[in-house]
């Protein structure tokens, strides 16, 4: 007899990050400074006492406070993840029933619709506005027209850099009876979160990762924020003891620090704004820079006369960025990182 | 505007870990081996040397290659998951399309169950015979009969303690066309194991722990071992960085011990033989319990007259053991662990 895997997973397009050696890695939006160089002998120390051999918590509480307190929340509206993937897909999966219609705008997040797709809900994809920006109006007409029940953003945009109001994020939530899901991964390099008023609204969840300005990519923490009742539902739909201990552990020293993530924001936003005001410049100069996006973010969105080019050339001098079609996605590095990245373009474009 | 939950969550019923803190812990089949006594070093060593920053090696290729070094296994049959929890949920949401058919066992890991009807499809239970073995053939005709198409089972199981030879295993396997997937996480404690074969299938997933013989349920690993075609299918439908960096790189020092494992199961062997030569001295002489069983697993499975009594009596006196309806199941604990649960129990049974 002979088993045929189904069509969902012949037809299942895969994330796909880089993958190989690069000396210059802008194409994550993964912070540049590296948590270990102020807090190695902390981790150590954790981990050592663990009890290797015992289940972790299977709901984070310690963590959570400490989350809580860190933005100033309630521990009752939290729910601790493996990064923000894994709750994206258990909200999907569980929020929505199988045939239900989620909205997805383009671009944005691709894992959105990988999530969609997997769990057989039929994924509505608005395209944003000619010049990327989110209409509100728009927004909340298309979920009225498609009737979705579910609708998943990122806010500030990753890949596009760009950010919407507080005032349209609220405005949509007020106008549709669907779930909203606001993934705000990039908001602590903007000033726009409704993190504070999330648990208000009883269609409302946020989602926060330590992925990004908390500088904790390797530890894939992420946590959704909203009221107690789609706590308790995300609660009791996710895997039991889904966040190890390890994790727990050291989430909870990043997070106690009250002044890392004002310290580090600093000096990304800093790092940002240089490479975007460099780029700007080289834009004025270089015919093939259509576009530099103006970010809220930790990376710059370019529009390319001929994207994939550039990138294969900058991949051949060992510096990794992403490519999105006719766009470029950069992170912002080290100032070495981005003098070097800056070079390398430079020469490319001549 | 109102939201309000779909009837798919409010009817969840999450998986409810014992909570409190308990002087004995005998309820969740951990080793009562802590891994930090022996590995203290090397753990804090690994961790304070990570890139904090950057994201994991989103396929775990080292840890990979460790794991299929230690059970002599090719590293391309090999996926890793945090825990079995999050590759059991990938399996099923990916590899049955909503409304197509599982079959599982009863009593058998609850968790199986939880993710069908998570992903709606239909669960259909087929119950064990009355001394609780399972009949290869009864399986083979229920698959056939319900048009099945993927059967999940713990073997040896969880809670019964109880084993299915390889060769029954072989059987149900060679006589299906659905996908069987064998969740070996107590296999390390018996010797019917179908995983050096396992990749000649192409409709067997086994599924493999550190949770239990390896002693490190802290780090929540699991790790998937199937044929090429398969490997990739999970591999496209898994999360992308589902294994943080932190827990590859404990993972690595922990699977890199060449005799960890046997040593480990030596001792919880001893451990559990001893507890069970025990309570069947015990059963002889109370009549409230019924039957003991004969374990292949770190835990000891108990029918008792009224074991949700002696459940409450044992939790009072700070003893935690797991109570299934009439079964009592029991981990095997430390010496002094195993002693001390003896003794309340023996005065709990006057």
């Amino acid at each position: 007899m002979s088993y045929q895997l189904n069509d969902k997973l012949a037809s299942l397009v895969p994330y796909q990050p880089i993958s190989g050696e690069y000396k210059i890695r802008l194409d994550a939006n993964e912070s540049y400074l590296n948590l270990a160089d102020v807090f190695a002998e902390r981790f150590a120390n954790v981990v050592a006492n663990l009890d290797f051999n015992r289940y972790p918590d299977p709901y984070a509480v310690k963590l959570c406070k400490i989350f809580a307190e860190r933005y100033s929340l309630s521990p009752d509206f939290i729910t601790a993840s493996n990064g923000s993937d894994e709750i994206i897909g258990v909200i999907v999966a569980s929020f929505l029933k199988k045939g239900e219609t989620m909205l997805t705008l383009a671009p944005d997040f691709s894992m959105y619709g990988f999530y969609g797709e997997m769990y057989e809900c039929k994924v509505e994809t608005l395209n944003k506005e000619d010049d990327l920006t989110i209409n509100a109006d728009t927004v909340l007409q298309t979920l009225k027209n498609t009737k979705a029940r579910l609708f998943i953003f990122s806010n500030p945009c990753n890949p596009t850099s760009l950010g919407l109001s507080r005032e349209d994020v609220l405005k949509i939530i007020q106008g549709t009876d669907a779930l909203v899901v606001v993934d705000e991964a990039y908001m602590d390099f903007w000033d726009q979160s409704i993190l504070n008023t999330a648990s208000e609204y009883d269609n409302v969840i946020v989602l926060k990762t330590c992925s990004k300005a908390m500088g904790a990519a390797a530890i894939r923490l992420g946590f959704a924020i909203a009221n107690k009742t789609l706590t308790n539902a995300m609660s009791a739909a996710k895997s039991p003891y889904n966040v190890n201990a390890l994790t727990q552990a050291v989430g909870e020293v990043i997070l106690s620090d009250k002044t890392l993530l004002q310290r580090q924001v600093k000096d990304i936003l800093n790092s940002k704004n240089a490479l975007q005001a460099s780029l700007c410049a080289m834009a004025k100069e270089k015919s093939d820079i259509i576009k530099v996006y103006n970010s809220c973010t930790n990376f710059i969105f370019i529009k390319m006369v001929d994207a994939k080019s550039v990138y294969a050339a900058l991949l051949k001098k060992s510096i990794a960025v992403r490519c999105m079609g006719q766009y470029l996605r950069i992170t912002a590095g080290s100032d070495e990182e981005n003098k070097e990245l800056l070079k390398e373009l430079n020469h490319i474009l001549q």
